[in-house]
């Protein structure tokens, strides 16, 4: 292998497709960056066998051909190369790969390429085409509430639907609480999908994925999703399982309801959290007329935060975890949130004002001692 | 004790005492911040016995008093409270404080005041005034060079001097490099000062320092030293002992020079840094006409840096340090660097370009393997 690459721009491809490197893998090579160039194209990708990652770009092939380099070296020297074209130069014998700049060379150790795994090849048409920023949007609003559990892996997913009115949902939950997101699409598939999607593999996409109306390209297959976007390609195994049906646990009746700004009861609950210690992280609101009242006490101290609201309804006493009362209020992008509360042990509504397409429900706790 | 302060200067002037807080200290007074009101200012200090920092400002006071806070605690809290006028008020009985914002309140748990450590008092006249950024650029020049092994006290400290002559120097050294500044007062105090100052009190000084010709006050005591700007004091003991005179190593004659752009040299020295693992982190330097150039291997690979200079002498090859070679560069300010090597196992010298102020020595290494 022998091509020759502008820095800045493979620099750029190189840092992103370093993503999907196994972490903590006992084989070698899933620790590699794959460069393969032929035909003046550069073909980069890596994968942990479960989530992969390939980018492409034009270069100057001198030599076809294919290796394997240790992602860790192989990022960091492109990141400190000078802006200007590199000679990139494989020597298959011994497995080591020169990078000339200038009068200046680094030869880097490392492995036979025909051992990499073969990056997955995607159908020919695309099951999905949205826009970038507003699957970006949905990601942000549910990505919150997967589980980090790995005993119950359908809880560790986001289950992405379209239906067959040509509406696109994202719900994700790991039972204690719940975001579920949707958009109608202006171009709806001809089939119905149903998938669930790891968690990992969204947190990445979401990095990637620019806030521009650019076209995202979305395939599946029976047990892998491919994320298109220009030269970039993410694939991921699905997650097998039936997701549960959401709409079991949003309640129907409320006793009250209080609409209130996202910014200042973030920041009283941020203060609260940090009262907050490994026995107790459970604080109460007391919903009442005209606003709502946060206290809690650990052997730090104490806080009583009054916030003012729109309070309809019989007023109620809740708990609730204080992070997961955070992660809610974090993901809503509106100034106002609607909170609705079905009592002491029944599932609350969260709902941004202005902003229908988006709610999260969230189970109180009991508060501790 | 009860005052109101406004939040965003208080914070500031927390989040400055809170850096003297003991890190892990078996007494649990000395994680706390020490809060004291009286005649409408308040004095906040913290310190770990050997290091400390008290910062005043006007409040209304309204009734005088004292109380310590743990700094975790209300460092965070005062962070993330309003911008707006804070009432705090500590209850003695219970040594409980609470800080009161609008209709919402806090209350910390915290400790009797009598038992914190009195903060030293300083001496009525100054040993020295100079301008902040010439202080600041000073420890910049020199800091890197401190050794970290406690079991030499004299060498984890920086020597400062005034001379008979008004000169002020800075001086550190590890036994493996040095590295010395010299500046000319404007107006040189009436006695010789001669005293090594933790690198950790200058550290921390240098991150309060602003880049501004605003005055720093120096006092010196038999045992300790006080750095005064504006409201914040740094306090510091003193390391006992004598500093080894620099002068005897630094080399007096050489066997080559070399002229070159620090920039290209550090980039050139951060690729081969790249490569270093726990046995071999010595890189060699082969000085030669028109320039020089580095080469390196380790078991990840190799590297051969080609870079031009002006070249004088006859050509040598040296083994350094490269973290070591990395750190001297760091503290250069000028855009090249002047390079004299004695030889393979004796002093080299680094000397910014127009700024005569300024040297570091660095002592090769031996190459492994």
């Amino acid at each position: 292998m022998h091509f020759i690459a502008p820095r800045e721009k493979l620099n750029t491809l190189v840092q992103i497709t370093q993503k999907a490197v196994a972490q903590r893998s006992p084989m070698p090579l899933l620790s590699c960056l794959h460069f393969e160039s032929k035909d003046n194209m550069l073909f980069l990708s890596s994968t942990d066998l479960e989530f992969g990652i390939r980018c492409t770009m034009p270069v100057t092939t001198i030599i076809s051909g294919a290796t394997a380099i240790p992602a860790k070296y192989v990022t960091s020297l492109i990141n400190r190369l000078p802006d200007i074209d590199i000679n990139i130069k494989c020597d298959i014998s011994s497995n080591t790969t020169t990078f000339i700049y200038g009068d200046s060379e680094v030869v880097l150790n490392g492995y036979p390429a025909d051992e990499f795994p073969i990056f997955p090849s995607f159908p020919n048409k695309p099951s999905l085409i949205l826009q970038q920023d507003k699957f970006k949007n949905m990601i942000k609003h549910v990505i919150f509430a997967v589980s980090t559990e790995e005993h119950r892996p359908v809880f560790t997913g986001v289950n992405i639907r379209v239906n067959q009115n040509g509406i696109l949902s994202m719900v994700a939950t790991d039972t204690r609480r719940l975001a579920l997101c949707e958009v109608h699409l202006d171009m709806p598939p001809d089939e119905i999908i149903n998938i669930i999607v790891p968690g990992k593999t969204l947190n990445e996409l979401f990095k990637i994925l620019e806030s521009v109306d650019d076209s995202l390209y979305i395939y599946v297959t029976e047990n892998k999703v491919f994320f298109v976007i220009d030269n970039i390609c993410l694939m991921s195994r699905l997650i097998a399982g039936q997701f549960p049906d959401y709409r079991i646990v949003v309640p129907e009746n409320y006793i009250c309801e209080v609409r209130t700004s996202v910014s200042k009861l973030l920041d009283a609950a941020e203060r609260a959290s940090l009262l907050v210690n490994t026995k107790r992280n459970v604080f109460n609101i007391n919903f009442k007329p005209n606003g709502m009242m946060i206290y809690f006490y650990t052997e730090t101290g104490r806080i009583r935060e009054e916030l003012e609201g729109n309070f309809s309804g019989d007023p109620l006493d809740v708990g609730f975890n204080v992070r997961f009362f955070i992660d809610v209020l974090k993901s809503i992008n509106s100034e106002e949130v609607i909170i609705k509360l079905s009592g002491q042990d029944s599932p609350s509504l969260f709902k941004p004002v202005g902003d229908d397409r988006y709610f999260s429900i969230l189970v109180p706790a009991v508060s501790q001692g």
